[in-house]
């Protein structure tokens, strides 16, 4: 029985595990791309492992979420990721340069590789077959470090393409079509590979934008072929030598198969405010509209922005319309200020942004209340445009554009003949604002430059023998991870300040807690039922650690939140019964006697209550890494250990 | 004796007062604008003074404060200004469009006529001889409806300039040793005249670079004559017919002269925190940067930025810089992307913002903590940038571009010869981002377009008869401005709604005032000495007139408040005796018997205190203008019955 697309590159990789879907797999990682937003958080990781230089084949840091800069915080983290990639190895892609994703594609991306992005659209680089994951901060400072990337082994489905798009028709269209099949759950757990004599009708960047969008079905990632289009796109890029032919056999078996007829598509568009809520253009009618916005990582290449301006050439926005146009990358920017393209989109009344993510991150550009805003973005969540009422389409940049003209929702195709775009046979390339970084010997003359919001990632420990604290913390049932580490936006600009925001933590359910952790150097949590609860943010690990959190012990966890604990070196442990959680004060003094041999070699563990003269048994069940995982001292130290 | 270029246009505009230095002037103003920071406010108020359309000959309504929009206030805003325009007969330049003092100077501005605009650098409008003063969004809601605009006669200053600029030298460091020279206090109740041989040789961009940062010496305005070389900038500009000849004459006598040789010039720099602390770059030496950033209402020209073009051309910004550029006008932005000169910006690695005032005031480009900035702005004051302690340093765009490439603060005479740049015979025009509001059989079919965020201004009422209202708050000595209406980034999005405002009015000392003020429907505030001290923000009268203030009674007050308490018809009284301070307690009932009649005849004034049995007398002093103003019920209805 053959191999897909996937299953090869998986196999190629395959540190561990067996492929049998559910399966936990590592996979080897060739290379991994950071965004500053997360970046500064997976930096601090890397950091703390002190493994010297990243062992990757390639790890690049790009610059392209916090570029309004409202604030010194956001400077102060792209200067530290500029300095941390300088002396460790990964090349930093400044300010100004573009969205990760769009760069990555053009300078770095090769078929065949394994990528890890600290970004949930890294499978970006599928469409020039790559296998392509969004993956945590952790995640990509471990594959940094050389080790491996666990991901349960996905189902395989394929989606085959048949027939050619008709004009006006985009690859946006494709991947919305997609996403109306599938729903946004129909991806999870599962690889999607597009087949068929469609693609070699798509571009590279066309490809992109699917495999780009695939993140909205959920899905582990997705993929396309390597081919002869991959090669003229690479080879345009002045990258020939990075392509590889790559394709699944003839008897590889999928999961699940799906056929998508690409002539029968419509131009269309995902409605308020859901990926999946899509429906043709033409079938929602001329909706009045106040805003457009056309960029982001889905939507922003040379061959996208230059159908636009040939849109707009000659003419005037809508009165009553915003049209904001971000491109991709400074390649493509710079491109279209040679050929007079950005003159035709200045002319016609756009406001053009910086190259980066902007509004698609909330990032500005914010609808007036109520406002109907189309753009060529990838989620139209309720009030992550900024505004809490806005009303957010996602459509292709076709349509985006006639729209912006018309001031309505409008179906391109009533424009009548397309001119048609074709890539250049060879890419403007200036890699002048990529910094590579220092040279090993010199390494150690790089200054880390950490502004007052960047502090050290907090030091884990092995697990000791025993462990004797206080029960600083008894908390109820159904405890969220907002209620252990809140967000929001007097929170969130201090990510990468650890110390600062664990004045924070568990401030809903009891604001001296942080104090008390202070004043005891270490404590223990007690929890009720399904502690953790919620978002997978790491930072409901990584405070807790920081302010000496040694064990949780809870009648139930949730499973993403167990598993960050025991990535933070804290054990997490589930009474046997649940009536010994009434047995426990807050404050009482607790003792797990050998918790350390208990841990190693899964023997039964008891906890002393010393203050009331009480015992009680506690269960922790783990597999074999997650075991030596604490025993280390949680995933970094393990790393650590691992690559000596 | 003759008159100087400012006494004619002075003269030609004078509608009451007299000329002589110091006395109040009523000037009639041709031509308004404003920004959308102050603008939302000024068109609440001109849509309060109920004159349908604008009396002016040109009234342009602006957006370039606002524009990251980081929530829906700011296009909610942009919204209601553009609706406001369409029907009242103003023309609005739509986001995108540039900067109010950039775009109005290329498009709209005319020798010799008069300008008032709600932004500090309205005296950009100098450069090509007009009379252009920054003023207060009421008076240029005053101006709109026909009124005049009051001003203290200024005493008159000349410097003359002779020899010629050398290379590498421009016209921001003519303007940096004036401020050098005079100090940002050397201004203050003068208007500034350049003449001499050396204003030939400056174009009509390097004028106004000079006439706008005319505002950080406090002068009133700035002016250069309107010469040959003004007429070749309103030919290129496509309107010569705008242009007339206009200059001092030649016996005209000057309060204060000084004199430049612009040859003897060398590259300045403001250092932190003042616009005068001025120094030559050589002198500073060559100083580290973080980051430079190019634009501004100051030096955002196709002049100014066709040089950085040329000098960035084939370079590329230092690794430790982050470069970023803000076009001054979609003119400038279009002929830039139309002639290559933005390839080559965007290929050295510069961070292309929209066309906006953008970092100039704290919008975005937060410079690292700690940063040292070279900005080609007007202002350094500590915290600007919106990093407390960045270190700004005002330059010309020659010396920030030749920096951003070494990496340290280099003189721009280290490169050589400069290639020079000339002003193109046509610039590019394309008004399609300036609305022409509606005809005027036409505006009654506009809707205004509110936002929740926008509500009517206050309507105040003819002064009454007799005044009866509780003490509904009684308040100690040296009570500021921000103690009447709190600023801060809570307050401040909401500068166009006034309900929403006046839950904060006077919460510094006491919280339950506005609710005390909304029970009783009216009141009456008594204050210490020196009340309403500190900035001249008007709302802290307008939001007491929203909450049914009638009068204040106070043992003195601030000028500026006085004043802005009459513009919103609330009576100021002055005790007689100091001592009858004491006999009132917050919550006494007060009686004003006949008001109205003492305001008109100038006759006493005696407060009843109905709670405690007494009667004290109190002063109101008061020009016949303002007693008009106050039995009208303030500024707008005395404008609207003028304007009858």
């Amino acid at each position: 029985m053959g191999d897909t697309l996937a299953q090869k590159i998986i196999k190629a990789h395959l540190l561990s595990g067996d492929t049998a879907v559910g399966s936990e797999i590592g996979l080897k990682i060739d290379q991994t791309l950071t965004q500053d937003a997360t970046g500064t958080m997976a930096y601090l990781e890397f950091e703390a492992m002190g493994v010297p230089r990243v062992k990757t084949e390639r790890s690049v840091a790009y610059i392209d979420h916090n570029t309004l800069q409202s604030g010194f915080e956001n400077a102060d983290d792209h200067r530290f990721i500029q300095s941390v990639a300088k002396k460790h190895g990964i090349y930093f892609s400044r300010p100004g340069n573009g969205i990760c994703h769009q760069v990555h594609l053009e300078r770095f991306g090769k078929p065949g590789k394994t990528l890890i992005g600290s970004d949930s659209h890294t499978p970006t680089g599928g469409g020039i077959g790559m296998l392509a994951f969004g993956a945590g901060g952790l995640d990509v400072a471990v594959a940094m470090g050389g080790g491996p990337y666990y991901i349960s082994m996905p189902k395989m489905v394929r989606i085959t393409l048949s027939g050619k798009l008709r004009p006006w028709v985009s690859a946006k269209d494709v991947i919305l079509e997609v996403l109306r099949m599938l729903s946004v759950k129909g991806g999870v757990g599962k690889i999607i590979e597009y087949a068929g004599e469609g693609v070699k009708s798509l571009t590279v960047p066309e490809r992109a934008t699917i495999t780009n969008m695939g993140a909205e079905l959920g899905a582990t990632t997705s993929i396309f072929p390597s081919d002869e289009v991959t090669r003229e796109f690479l080879k345009a890029q002045g990258r020939e030598e990075d392509w590889a032919a790559l394709s699944s056999d003839e008897d590889a078996t999928y999961d699940e198969e799906y056929a998508i007829d690409l002539s029968s598509l419509r131009p269309a568009a995902a409605m308020p405010h859901s990926p999946d809520n899509v429906k043709a253009v033409e079938d929602i009618g001329k909706i009045k509209i106040d805003q457009v916005c056309i960029g982001s990582c889905t939507n922003s290449s040379y061959l996208d922005l230059m159908r636009v301006a040939r849109i707009l050439k000659g003419k005037t926005v809508h009165p009553d319309v915003s049209l904001s146009i971000a491109p991709g990358s400074k390649q493509v920017y710079n491109m279209l200020a040679k050929n007079g393209a950005l003159a035709d989109i200045i002319a016609a009344g756009a406001r053009v942004l910086e190259c980066a993510c902007g509004p698609c991150i909330g990032m500005g550009q914010s609808p007036n209340s109520g406002g109907v805003s189309l753009r060529t973005f990838n989620r139209n969540f309720e009030g992550r445009s900024g505004t809490a009422d806005g009303k957010i389409y996602l459509v292709s940049p076709e349509t985006a554009a006639v729209s912006a003209i018309a001031g309505v929702l409008t179906d391109p195709r009533t424009l009548g003949e397309m001119v048609s775009i074709d890539l250049p046979e060879e890419f403007l390339i200036n890699d002048n604002m990529v910094l590579a970084p220092a040279p090993v010997e010199e390494m150690d003359k790089v200054e880390i430059l950490r502004g007052p919001n960047i502090k050290p990632f907090p030091q884990s420990e092995p697990l000791a023998d025993t462990i004797a604290a206080k029960a600083l913390l008894k908390v109820g049932d159904n405890i969220t991870t907002d209620h252990i580490m809140p967000a929001g936006s007097k929170i969130l600009p201090y990510r990468s300040n650890i110390p600062y925001l664990s004045q924070f933590c568990f401030g809903v359910c009891d604001k001296e807690f942080p104090a008390r952790c202070k004043e005891e150097g270490k404590g223990i949590v007690v929890g009720g039922s399904n502690y953790g609860q919620g978002s997978s943010r790491e930072h409901a690990a990584l405070v807790p650690l920081y302010l000496g959190v040694k064990a949780v012990i809870a009648k139930s966890f949730a499973r993403i939140h167990a598993a960050n604990l025991i990535n933070a070196g804290i054990v997490p442990l589930t009474f046997e019964k649940d009536a010994d959680y009434d047995g426990i004060d807050q404050m009482d003094e607790l003792r797990l006697p050998e918790i350390r041999k208990a841990i190693a070699e899964g023997g039964e563990i008891v906890v002393e209550n010393l203050t009331k003269g009480t015992k009680f048994p506690v269960r922790c069940e783990l597999s074999k890494r997650q075991r030596e995982m604490l025993l280390a001292g949680g995933l970094l130290n393990y790393t650590k250990l691992q690559a000596e």
